[in-house]
């Protein structure tokens, strides 16, 4: 693994290069508000280079099961009907508990950027995939997509139909300005509260299919054994479950002394929007409700505060995310309990997608925080 | 005036440094959404330079009519409690008559960044002036405040308790990340709503009095003779009235030739929110209604929509914004009525304030658009 220098805080460690990966990671440790600045965005790609394409040149394909295939340069999209939206992306491994630090080890461990930065916030801006399969007239008996990126890897992913035909935009500019190469320059699929990878990047060809295919990516990359399933994998993953993490103080930080401090975090959910975030400050025994703060957004990170004294003491602090379907975040014993692993503290640590238990912090006397998820 | 290059679109314009101003426009003709990005957010100092303030030197001090004087650094401001809103900054100057394309002259003129390009809307975070005044203790003869900023030319600006204690903020980001130098770093104020020039950046001593103090500020640059008034200035200008500006297509753009184009541009209002944007496409005869895109926020721009078949005949087309406070756009014929100039068509075009005319764009029949206001 190759760590390069950037402007990222954690020098060294932000961005990691790998023959078939290249990953940003959000310094959420650092960020206020819900809005994600278009260069610290997360970014993962199966590639090995970022492409570099003419925005010009550059085409996107609707073919297959259409009546009228159809072929748009990045002009022609912005001459259509557009819309704009907040919307998180989140890597299905963000928090993945290989992650995690190990709880024996001295020092506090992995900052919060490298455990939960693979999540972000941003104002996107394309047409309704619904506006380009209407006008290509979708065939009766067409029920997935399958589309692919202008990336070296053509990396490759299918979705639903129905959800195509919903809320997903082909979008062309983030937080106001051309999305950048490494968010998919000139345009990206944006799937609101569904897992990252359906949203790829440099998009250049949608065909429309009758089945869901089995992609590369989705089978060699997204597929990871569960005892609950019997060793077999879930095929399909789709809305990012209800999660929240305090973002301030976390790993990485430490506190001044004993005082009054905000604690401050982000919640969100792929089903839809945050009606609820809980703190305990006494690790667990109680909750109470914070603050959380406008707007607060359908499928967008949502920001919560929480007037906090600390007394000096050794504590543990934590979160949890409740959204309008009543869904709530679990911890990281009840999260195992129901994926069939038996020993969560194991040192052998799973790699796992789809992970949204509660992050506990401990604060420790002298003010640093660690990760307690696995304490 | 001296012209820089830079990375902005229209290069050796955007910028613009005299010795007692430094000007950056926000390129709104190829924006996108609501939220403008912290490096293309307009900037106007009053200094020939931008401060370059150390974050744990920089400390803000509150005292003058206060129980109990304070003085914060950044630390200290980020431990308190934070809220983060979405809001516009515009210059009281933007779109200012001066500013507009001379209609006798030859070709589009003046491209929409530089005639309207001086308004913007980020997400905005730090502290409630409320809270540190509150902390302070305000005497209760007191009833307005005397601010300053930590720049060559300590601009200060006055602004009335009332409005201190109700939305303004002391803001440490922008978008998720540290004000940028340009925007004020590390601290500056930000008061919804009201007129670019209260929102003091390098925030740096906040006086509280018992008046209306006349700023070097307010009374040089920021005093504009008005016929309506017998030749006298208004003093004080707070609110920004509502606003709305196609800013695509617009002076700049070409159309590439008949066919359907969507019409797109942001309204606002210091005074609320945007209820209502309408267009017209024939010069002003017949009015639509625009559709308004989630999400619409008090004082931040909305983004409207609005679908258009251009047949390549010349055309006018124009929009007009109505606020939550029943606040209609007028026409320059109007608003220069209402503040007594009998023709408003003089070559002489006026400096002024607070201008907020409908902006109409002329298309020629070879696409070209240009700038109508005073044709």
């Amino acid at each position: 693994m190759l760590a390069e220098a950037s402007r990222f805080p954690f020098s060294g460690l932000e961005v990691t290069k790998r023959i078939d990966h290249i990953t940003y990671y959000t310094p959420i440790q650092d960020s206020a508000g819900i809005i994600t600045p278009a260069p610290l965005h997360f970014m993962q790609t199966h590639a090995s280079e970022i492409p570099d394409l003419d925005p010009k040149e550059h085409r996107l394909t609707i073919h297959g099961m259409v009546e009228r295939p159809l072929s748009f340069t990045l002009d022609e999209l912005k001459r259509l009907p557009s819309v704009s939206r907040i919307h998180f992306v989140e890597c299905h491994g963000n928090g993945s508990p290989a992650r995690h630090s190990d709880h024996e080890k001295k020092g506090s461990g992995v900052p919060i950027q490298f455990v939960h930065g693979m999540t972000s916030c941003s104002e996107w801006t394309g047409v309704l995939l619904s506006v380009l399969l209407k006008e290509a007239g979708v065939k009766k008996e067409a029920s997935w997509l399958v589309y692919e990126g202008g990336d070296p890897g053509k990396y490759t992913y299918t979705l639903p139909l129905a959800k195509a035909m919903d809320d997903v935009m082909v979008a062309y500019a983030q937080n106001g300005e051309p999305v950048r190469p490494a968010q998919g320059h000139p345009l990206r699929m944006l799937v609101p509260g569904w897992e990252g990878p359906f949203s790829v990047k440099w998009l250049k060809h949608i065909k429309v299919v009758d089945q869901p295919y089995i992609t590369w990516n989705e089978a060699m990359n997204h597929s990871i054994p569960r005892p609950d399933l019997g060793g077999k994998s879930r095929w399909h993953h789709f809305q990012m479950a209800p999660k929240s993490v305090i973002t301030r103080p976390s790993s990485g930080h430490t506190l001044s002394g004993p005082g009054f401090y905000e604690i401050t975090g982000l919640a969100w959910s792929g089903y839809g929007t945050v009606r609820r975030v809980e703190i305990s400050i006494d690790g667990g025994k109680t909750w109470k409700d914070a603050r959380l703060q406008a707007p607060i957004l359908r499928m967008a990170h949502t920001r919560f505060n929480f007037d906090w004294n600390w007394d000096g003491q050794e504590t543990l602090i934590q979160s949890r995310c409740t959204d309008d379907q009543g869904e709530t975040q679990l911890s990281v014993a009840e999260l195992y309990k129901n994926w069939g692993y038996t020993d969560y503290k194991s040192q052998d640590k799973t790699r796992a997608i789809h992970f949204n238990a509660i992050q506990p912090w401990r604060i420790a006397k002298d003010g640093s925080v660690y990760d307690a998820m696995f304490d």
